[in-house]
């Protein structure tokens, strides 16, 4: 098992290479706490059957839902529960630490696209 | 089930009312997530089958082991791992973000104490 070691999220993000590129940190029982960098639009999807956080951690992003919108700055987070659509959308580029369970595919039951990635560890 | 919204951490916090007891924000899946103030000395004690994350929020404090420390501050986190001997300490007040199974006792396997707490949502 490795030792337990301190991680700076600042660091983790400025090595992390693409906006929409998700990268593990580390990891909680079967959970992956991930860093991601976004800006612009994401794609609509969902999670059957899973449930996801964000916490914002720089700068600011809306979470679309398909009936309203969820404005989000640094120090706040939202779960959005499993089976609801959303879309992030970030203005400007936006910092964001993500929680869920290992294995998730970023853009859930959407139609695989340019968007698609496997997080890999950072 | 509860629409997904937005929550301001800091908020939490304000309305936590005494160091050492966490309070619940949010459910993702099966897990936790809990904002702690704390100051001062915790009990050793370790979870046999959970890992625990924190993730500072603001101030700083020292994870100690067994055979080493840790020091954390504002945007660093740690988890240790399952069956890990731990013990938090913050030389002055410190806030902090966990994320734990459901039904975690904070206290792990240490006998109970002043610092058993069942977390509450807030």
């Amino acid at each position: 098992m490795a030792e337990a070691k301190s991680i700076r999220l600042s660091e983790k993000l400025s090595a992390v290479p693409a906006f929409w590129s998700p990268r593990i940190v580390e990891t909680v029982d079967g959970y992956d706490v991930k860093v991601v960098k976004i800006v612009g639009d994401f794609v609509w999807h969902s999670h059957a059957d899973a449930d996801e956080m964000f916490l914002v951690l720089g700068g600011s992003f809306r979470m679309d839902f398909r009936d309203r919108a969820v404005d989000l700055v640094a120090g706040e987070m939202i779960v959005v529960p499993r089976g609801v659509e959303h879309k992030p959308f970030a203005a400007q580029p936006c910092e964001i630490l993500l929680l869920e369970r290992q294995g998730l595919v970023n853009t859930g039951d959407a139609p695989a696209s340019e968007r698609t990635r496997a997080a890999e560890r950072i």
